[in-house]
């Protein structure tokens, strides 16, 4: 039974790395000795040993030790019997190039569904959704697929920004590239701000944190969903 | 011999479409009575015949008649015996999807080679470098490759966005997404802001317009350039 926390971003602004998710981390991986980190979206270049160093600083908080994937010889095995998963936020393309390369998609959806504990932020959120596709990444390296885990029956779009009204940029909204996404595509987009997450368990999926999210559903109008939501949504037969 | 107009934005703030461009492409376009227009990259979903006419419009006032390349029956044919070029801008994925699927690469390698003046907005600017790997845009769609024109010896990022000090947004400011793009490439990338557009004689490249620019070489700290630099560059043996 699917046991995950899917966050927009792992740090707010003011806030030092996972600062505000770690009272909820606490009972999420309760019992969690080690946790197996998947450091391949890499902000900013970051080593995946550079990226490992920071989550192990942020764990030790609640007393959790972390192991970077990259460091076991096999890592299809090692997720398969991690104790508990985190895909760190960096770069949703080189993250799923990755997870291709490695040929990690199997393993990482038979252990979300033996209930490993799993943590994701920003791009190690998108890849929970059906495909990357709504992504705000640049597609800096070329992955053999956009498909993802599809552990949640909708796409996420993680740092959800609202429009500016005093902006004088040109470049589309947010909002714009999500309808983009829908003049093609039939997937339903979550919009999640930052300081949001969702939290799954089996097939329910509940909308967490102080904020409203952004929900688009192709040739709706986007409506706004309480913190508490619900899928499948009893209001909507879409999902 | 090369004949093009590069353009960051199609559109400045308060302004029409095009219209800032306007006294420049009435030169660039002397003698021209009939522009072949590519509208595959369809901003906000908007159907090839609608974003033809609203470019039909801008160019009916410097007395240029506009055809859309998707009501030719044979679009390579069309672009090879083309007066003049115009790619728009919206989503980049879609617009390099499109032109895969049409198979029209070779030929608008050949028009630009014998001197079809072209004009790129945008997404249309995007597909003039080396690959389209520093767009802005969603990964709507998949493209089979990311590889583009490569008419000019270095990417663009259009529509470029110097980071906000005042926001409280914790996604990736334009610069550090550049500078992921070179963690794994070693493109040079050219930051183009909105006003700003590249021109195109032969080998020779120009940047024009009232604003600097930022220059990203992999490995060494992002510079600006000033409006009137030109490419070959004197200064550096790089590109």
């Amino acid at each position: 039974m699917k046991k995950m926390v899917i966050a927009s971003t792992s740090t707010l602004h003011g806030g030092a790395y996972l600062d505000y998710l770690l009272p909820r981390l606490s009972t999420h991986f309760e019992g969690v000795k080690t946790l197996v980190f998947l450091p391949f979206a890499r902000p900013g270049g970051i080593s995946h040993d550079a990226y490992t160093a920071k989550v192990q600083e942020a764990f030790a908080k609640i007393g959790i030790e972390v192991v970077g994937l990259h460091t076991f010889a096999n890592p299809n095995q090692a997720v398969r019997e991690a104790e508990a998963l985190f895909t760190g936020g960096g770069n949703t393309f080189q993250l799923v190039s990755q997870l291709y390369a490695l040929n990690l998609w199997a393993s990482l959806r038979e252990a979300l569904e033996q209930g490993t504990p799993y943590l994701g932020c920003s791009a190690g959120s998108n890849i929970t959704g059906i495909s990357m596709q709504t992504t705000n990444d640049m597609p800096i390296v070329y992955p053999p697929s956009f498909e993802t885990l599809g552990a949640i029956p909708f796409n996420l779009n993680p740092h959800y920004l609202d429009p500016d009204p005093s902006s004088t940029h040109m470049g589309e909204t947010r909002e714009t590239r999500i309808q983009e996404f829908h003049a093609y595509n039939s997937i339903p987009v979550l919009g999640l701000r930052e300081g949001s997450w969702l939290e799954v368990e089996g097939d329910s999926i509940r909308l967490m944190g102080p904020l409203t999210a952004r929900w688009f559903v192709a040739q709706e109008a986007p409506v706004e969903l309480e913190s508490g939501t619900t899928w499948p949504r009893k209001d909507a037969s879409k999902t």
